[in-house]
């Protein structure tokens, strides 16, 4: 990799429910420096957000003068200024025209990207964040696909030149921990190592499930019981099932073709890369970084840098 | 009602996960007292059955003689006597003939009647309890179709020439309660009288979920969030949903044709029978009593009332 000395032009924020993640970003758009907390929007005391990101972004008080870019559940209700949705579809130029601007009281300047609503299936959906992420993996050469993005709340993207132009939310790993730790299935959950033949019979269940879902959960708990499978097995047969039907669910819903992008924690990529492939689509990851990518990108498309 | 006097046959027991109630049924299979008391197997201290078997029933010291059928989860691995699940098809002969039979220390005799199994979809299901709820329903006049007993883990039960002859098991209720105390559906949960229309609206979606189930969830957060609909139908829109989700599944999952019974409680058997006629399904409510009316017909196939 080539290490030419970059200027700093940029400080992106990543500041989700659960985390304070911060990059500085050079003139090209390399990441020079991290710096990271577990200071997410509810664990802020009192609210006080303009007295976390001073002091969180302390060690860089010589790039003060540096334009921030800030995005994610920052911008909700519960966050530092609540910013209103922009609509589909959303690129680069969007969502730098949709930036809402926020001067602190010693005078730095925050640009706040907004979350994206759109309408399907007769219901409101929402994302904070993950468009960055998504501008980010365009950025890196994707500029057409379906993205799957794993976590508590999933969230499966179309992006059609350039621009997303659809997405869904799926509860996918919410509804797992909530299963997992608080209903009957619960008593047979033992941990242990991962257990690859249990989570993929959980796959191939749930890839298969349709309206049964309500029902192939039980299963989770009559195949240990009846010995079909290893108590061991019993937890990532329930992450298999619901990943699997997430899958069924997601991809079908969306027009694009070709492989899907996943963008996510390694552990539940592979999750999602094995599931993936029982389903029969092709799969990649998206490139590291792209969160910084995606801010550096909007930055360049509002002008912020040069 | 004629109301005939009828000399006391048999003590029917239905002793389950969270309650115990028992029945004093004379006869010709009416029942003539009642005890309940909210010793649910989980409740019983150190597991000492036989003892809360003695204490519970001391109202009825006079009647110590009669025959004893106990179902439900004292059958079960936490209960009271451990019996093995019959197959299918099951009807009130074959339960009959699978009882197995314990003797407490003072000498009272205690028919088990055997909880039910079969496998389908390449999984195990059980039941303890229902089967007897059924054969009390078949004895009542409906000796063929389908059933639903919603609840925790609600039941469809298909019945031909009065016999069991498939079953699945919904985990609707459970995932409900997880869902709603323990997600980020949580937070705009609020408590109120029953929502109809939010109520109705989730059954809908629920119905048309398809693979979409851990999508559509997630819409009993955002069309509260963008005022769709108000913070107090939320929970009655994922109620909706999920027994909505069931239906589709359930019904479509069944051979049997014509109305659905319900089997349950009377604030839940109201939803089904809304989200039934939803689904263009037509329902009717079992007879009150069928427990007691399985009880009496399945000691009645035994041989042990004459």
């Amino acid at each position: 990799m080539n290490s030419v000395a970059s200027e700093p032009a940029l400080i992106g924020l990543d500041w989700g429910t659960s985390s304070f993640r911060a990059a500085l970003i050079g003139a090209e758009g390399r990441v020079l420096d991290r710096l990271a907390a577990p200071e997410g929007i509810m664990h802020v005391e009192g609210g006080r957000f303009e007295a976390a990101f001073t002091r969180l972004l302390a060690p860089w008080a010589q790039h003060a003068g540096l334009p921030v870019l800030a995005s994610g559940m920052i911008t909700s209700r519960n966050g530092w200024v609540e910013t209103p949705y922009a609509g589909l579809p959303a690129g680069e130029a969007d969502l730098a025209a949709a930036m809402q601007v926020h001067r602190t009281g010693e005078g730095r300047v925050v640009h706040f990207v907004t979350g994206l609503a759109t309408e399907a299936d007769g219901a409101p959906d929402v994302m904070r964040g993950e468009e960055t992420q998504i501008v980010g993996a365009v950025a890196a050469g994707i500029r057409a696909g379906r993205f799957v993005m794993p976590g508590t709340h999933s969230k499966w993207v179309e992006v059609a030149q350039g621009r997303i132009t659809g997405f869904s939310t799926w509860m996918t790993g919410d509804i797992f921990a909530a299963l997992r730790d608080h209903t009957i299935l619960k008593a047979l959950m033992v941990a242990g190592p991962f257990h690859d033949e249990g989570f993929r019979l959980g796959v191939a269940a749930g890839l298969s499930a349709g309206s049964d879902l309500l029902h192939r959960l039980f299963h989770a708990r009559s195949l240990p019981l009846f010995d079909k499978i290893p108590a061991e097995a019993s937890a990532d047969y329930l992450s298999g099932m619901l990943i699997g039907a997430e899958i069924a669910g997601g991809s079908a819903d969306l027009q694009a073709q070709g492989p899907v992008t996943i963008i996510g924690r390694d552990d539940l990529a592979d999750r999602y890369e094995t599931a993936l492939g029982l389903a029969g689509l092709q799969s990649h990851r998206a490139a590291p970084e792209i969160v910084a990518r995606g801010h550096f990108t909007i930055a360049k498309a509002a002008g912020l840098i040069t």
